[in-house]
């Protein structure tokens, strides 16, 4: 049993346990058991003939006495690259439009308010590769280029909040490229862009090869259905890119990624869902699905042969809420929209019982990471 | 199947999931699978004899050229408090000390380096109580109190390092009470002690009742056997602390923790592996077991009936590696020690890999902590 034939943790609980140990497995592993989602029967019809698998959960909240349950329907949507990697450009962007276009129908009929795609969601990823040509080519304008336009018109379309990661293509400064999301209101107006803060340099591949450290901070995006940020990939594995989104006030972070299995499978629940819980806020965790092939082999620098492919991304697409619990993943192998209904008061709830914010004595933090970055610290040792 | 009947989530897998699935399984919750370590016989039957669980494990590294293995073999303790909370307080002690010395001795045989036990082990968990007596009868000297005593003749015994949580009395400090780690030099030197930096309020109760956070920084021991450092409880919930820890140089943390099912366990399994991927360190996560019952009744703010104990302590405890493996957890139920060798030469080689510290930006969030803890500071938002 080969890690692409493997669908999900899940399934193979479900398909194996008694249904006491089942029930306390999943207690351990995903937290206070979520309410299934009631998703109306045409979606689900539309996801079965489109090819795509469709969950809903609920996160719920307890009442509050002044503030009415802050209710928001959030989709993530992961998916296969659709062309083979040697088709045209112009052809594998309108591919996936038309796919996560259709996806996207789905997830109107679901009534979702706000969806984010995965990582560079245009395009394989073929940073692994090295070479320019073609792949510079997919990066466009974050303003106003043919997938953010694309993006307008989903968004006007569905009243829906649109989370648009790309390649960008930066006119203003040298025509440098970004890793970025650019955010679209639902009203239709690009409410800004927000940029890969923490760029990897590891297994097969270095991102610094095509674009450098975001500059756009920890900015955080009031839409009318919450305030949103968006921790691109690699971020995730810093914690302090988190917390700094949650400190600027963010309630949902989205994370959309490209990972691939023998690289990061067993952090991938353990990372954005740790988020969750530290930072009093929803996280949403988006990889992408399937093996991607390239015509020109490469290596990577790990003594292996030259290789056509970076490996399986793994999708298990999920959100955890800042109470620990978490939807299960979706599958490890086929394409797949989540939808789950949080109810955003939870994260002030949480963060009243908790109260990490309260707690998490940022003065001393700041002061001691001041020191920690001078090129004459000395660690605090104490020794014999 | 009520949560103190459920032994453990590995045991029902491996009772239900057929090999090829619990492969498959234990890649996805636990990482790279780890060799079983060899334990003596004589240790295997003392474990028996004394009824808790004993289990062994390897992390290993590759192999370097300029760099022999570093290897070392950490052990970690849970257990029930020993008489019922109502004997005499130094009798509570003494049998303590006699329980968990047993566990020591038999760690030695193990060939145990360092050992750690759990949060304030000298004491049943009575902070949830309220009461003043006999509770603070429990706080002892760091430097020269009577546990620390006993631990100093169990570290020169058996050449090891002690790590030993207690409820310190300060008493160059006006009496005041901490929540202390005291670390004892394999040679049977105090090389130190090590506050609890941050305090809960939640829940069944406020620890703040009895203790305020630690002034003792972020320090780390150098021990012959690596650079150590402790995470007392709560602490695990601010990534912060993991990190300033790992930035002193810490290639081991240690989170002794007292905490209960309903409140905190599908949480325990992501707090301190999260923290051992994002900082490229091991980390030891040990919580006691059992329910403690208390002689006069207490309420928990939570609208319930008073009641005479805290909930069900579910042990679990496990060890995390920076390449996201980990150990299965100790029982829920039972008493036990966890034995794993370890080659520190993993954390380079996996920060050489990850380069999170590389990538870590502190220069930028130094600065953007800095302001976001002004109380006029003005959140990075943008609008429509």
């Amino acid at each position: 049993m080969s890690g692409k034939d493997f669908e999900s943790l899940e399934k193979v609980l479900e398909a194996h346990l008694p249904e006491a140990e089942l029930k306390e497995a999943r207690r351990l592993l995903f937290g206070k058991e979520l309410k299934k989602l009631d998703l109306p029967r045409s979606a689900i019809d539309a996801a079965g003939q489109q090819d795509f698998d469709l969950k809903g959960y609920v996160f719920e909240a307890s009442p509050e006495q002044l503030r009415p349950p802050r209710m928001v329907r959030v989709g993530l949507i992961q998916n296969k690259i659709v062309l083979p990697t040697d088709a045209p450009v112009l052809e594998q962007i309108t591919a996936l439009h038309k796919r996560v276009g259709e996806m996207v129908e789905v997830a109107a009929m679901c009534g979702v308010n706000i969806v984010c795609f995965q990582e560079a969601w245009t395009m394989p990823f073929a940073f692994c590769t090295r070479e320019r040509e073609p792949w510079t080519e997919f990066a466009e304008s974050a303003e106003d280029g043919l997938t953010t336009r694309f993006c307008i018109q989903l968004a006007k379309k569905h009243n829906m909040v649109v989370v648009s990661p790309i390649l960008e293509r930066d006119e203003i400064h040298g025509g440098t490229l970004w890793n970025t999301a650019v955010v679209v209101s639902n009203n239709g107006n690009v409410l800004g862009k927000t940029r890969k803060n923490h760029i990897p340099r590891v297994g097969d591949f270095n991102e610094s090869t095509y674009y450098m450290e975001g500059n756009t901070g920890h900015r955080v995006f009031q839409t009318q259905f919450g305030k949103i940020a968006v921790n691109i990939c690699y971020g995730r594995h810093h914690p302090l890119n988190w917390l700094m989104y949650s400190v600027n006030g963010a309630e949902i972070i989205f994370n959309p990624s490209a990972t691939v299995g023998l690289l990061s499978e067993p952090m991938w629940p353990i990372e954005a869902r740790n988020a969750a819980i530290a930072n009093h806020c929803f996280t949403c965790a988006i990889n992408r699905v399937g093996t991607e092939y390239f015509k020109n082999e490469f290596t990577s620098g790990d003594g292996k042969k030259a290789h056509h492919d970076f490996g399986h991304f793994y999708g298990s697409s999920y959100m955890a809420a800042p109470d620990g619990s978490r939807t299960p993943g979706l599958s490890r192998t086929r394409d797949g929209l989540l939808v789950a209904e949080l109810d955003l008061n939870l994260n002030r709830q949480v963060a009243d019982k908790w109260n990490f914010k309260m707690t998490g004595r940022y003065e001393m933090y700041a002061e001691e990471l001041k020191k920690a970055i001078q090129h004459d610290f000395k660690p605090n040792v104490m020794k014999d």
